[in-house]
């Protein structure tokens, strides 16, 4: 069964606008008009020119590319396949990072004072409730963890649509808020498990090609975790036929809490027409999730690195995408997002601020 | 003729401090407590390393890396042989530019704003100096550009010294005034010709391999360019035979003023124990010079980016670097060093202030 025609499943559940292409021309004379040879500073003129085209929409034309209040979102849940000790560390350490991140002690917390990007923890659903309350923690509780999905679906169809608009509530918060960059992060033990099954089943990839080792597991538990997502793929083809490649099949299937909310928050974001920033592995699969469930979203999006988890690239190739860094990261959390908002601050100040061959008496 | 003994071209008129290796084992201890799976940040512990190892020279052990008041300094110089038009632009654009860098214009300053990093310029030897005086801007003019390199030598060897010696000069006078990383950038219409000579020269490599496009010639400007740059290493290697490998004979045949005092201050920079940001092409080129002048400079150097310039790998392999951005930029000025700089100060944070697994009370 996949999901209704009133699903925030379906494309037309989201307003997302189309981006100007008759805008690129200007953009690119405006680009190609600074004391600088024609393309000369590579990747950082593609992201002006993307920056420039989604602010055009709002603000036309774009004189000034603006980022204001970026912020990174950490959606945090817990997956039952966990249990089976295929990841470097049990469970409960979904819930102790949590408070390290609201403590401010992560590598995501360095990385966004660094980079002076503020940042919010989400629980979409881990094992327990975090004990404390903070004002950066939202709770967006949909389970206590998501069932093993090698033997019985992660969630239900309701609870998936039900991260789709949490997420998309986040999202919308945050903007409202006076946030136009959202950065996406992601914590929960397992994870790479559920972004991998995920992969297989949208792009029709056998697991070989879609599992990795993580953050770092021996040979050991690398079978096993192939083993339980092989099972978890057979088990879903026997289910759902030629329906396995739906977003809302596979997210209730093999999803996660945190990567279906992170689908929701990017699809809003699209909506309201601001910047994307997707960090790695399991980030980049919910964007490629959000892609299905409205393609246009992809206008929106800047990818920030490579990391070093093998099926990564295979996602970027999927999405068209070249990211910014490739620093052999493979953290999560969204560091890899935090350490590309640098650039896109410098794209846009070279777009808004650097001097024209005739401003500045350069004749070349 | 090669230098004298008592030159700055020989390794022993630079004092430069052998790195602690024995320090290396706490310092990854520290790194490998933190809250993440081993290795996880990559080039980033990388980095991290390094600077932990250049600072525990002088404050055993290093508790915290700092990164003090970083600046950029940027050596202007004009080439003879840019009179020959195979460049983009003519050789009046570097004072031109100069002169947008004063009033904050170029990209360099775009990017110098974005990460606040300061930012000099440093007259080593244009056609003309510049018509205004600036704080900013710092007169070491060695001449009014180099020699037709084509056809004579670029320098003497006593302005090819004098190079040296001002750019210690002004890393030294920099290193005074508090900053603990300088970052090197160039301006000269030219000097990728400069640079390609150089690396034939240095590493025996045809021109074939070391001539590129600059920042963008057409085949006919490319071609000249090729041959011109043949027929200087043929005058050079009828005139010295063997020695062309000398750092002093490959300078003053073939070398830019700009180049040469990049040198001169790298070597400052590491005596002094401080870490050296490279830019791109040009400014690994003088890299690679300064550390056949004096090898443990390399200990010193951070690579930033990796050029388009198709040479750059070349230098950056003889250099046994890896840089830490791939952005396709191919503009110098020092821009792709000021974009490595927020790296620099995540790697900082992170080793600095993340929590261990033990203060955050994560169990793995």
């Amino acid at each position: 069964m996949t999901a209704p025609q009133s699903s925030l499943f379906n494309s037309s559940s989201w307003v997302i606008p189309t981006l100007d292409k008759q805008c690129i021309a200007t953009i690119d004379g405006r680009i190609n008009s600074k004391t600088k040879p024609l393309g000369a500073l590579g990747k950082l003129e593609d992201l002006a020119r993307q920056l420039a085209q989604i602010q055009w929409q709002q603000n036309q034309p774009t004189d000034n590319i603006q980022i204001h209040q970026p912020c990174m979102l950490i959606f945090a849940g817990d997956h039952g396949i966990a249990r089976n000790g295929i990841s470097i560390a049990p469970p409960e350490v979904t819930g102790q990072m949590v408070l390290n991140f609201l403590a401010g002690g992560a590598a995501i917390n360095c990385f966004c004072r660094t980079v002076n990007m503020d940042l919010r923890v989400i629980d979409a659903g881990m094992l327990q409730a975090a004990t404390i309350q903070h004002e950066k923690l939202s709770e967006k509780r949909v389970g206590e963890g998501t069932g093993d999905f090698s033997a019985v679906p992660a969630m239900t169809l309701v609870q998936a649509e039900q991260c789709l608009k949490y997420g998309a509530e986040v999202a919308q918060q945050q903007i409202s808020a006076g946030s136009n960059v959202l950065a996406f992060g992601e914590m929960g033990i397992g994870n790479t498990s559920s972004a991998s099954a995920l992969l297989s089943l949208l792009a029709d990839l056998p697991p070989q090609q879609t599992v990795g080792k993580g953050t770092g597991i021996d040979e050991a538990q690398y079978a096993k975790k192939l083993q339980l997502i092989q099972q978890a793929l057979q088990r879903v083809s026997d289910n759902h036929g030629d329906s396995v490649q739906s977003p809302s099949v596979a997210l209730s299937e093999v999803g996660g809490f945190e990567i279906a909310q992170i689908v929701g928050a990017m699809l809003a974001t699209a909506e309201a027409g601001k910047i994307i920033i997707v960090d790695g592995f399991i980030v980049s699969v919910a964007a490629l999730i959000a892609t299905k469930i409205a393609p246009l979203s992809r206008q929106f999006m800047i990818f920030a690195h490579t990391s070093a988890e093998q099926a990564h690239e295979k996602v970027l190739q999927l999405l068209g995408a070249k990211p910014l860094l490739s620093l052999d990261m493979r953290l999560g959390e969204g560091t890899g997002a935090a350490l590309a908002l640098p650039l896109l601050q410098a794209a846009a100040s070279f777009y808004n601020d650097m001097a024209t061959f005739e401003s500045a008496q350069v004749k070349v």
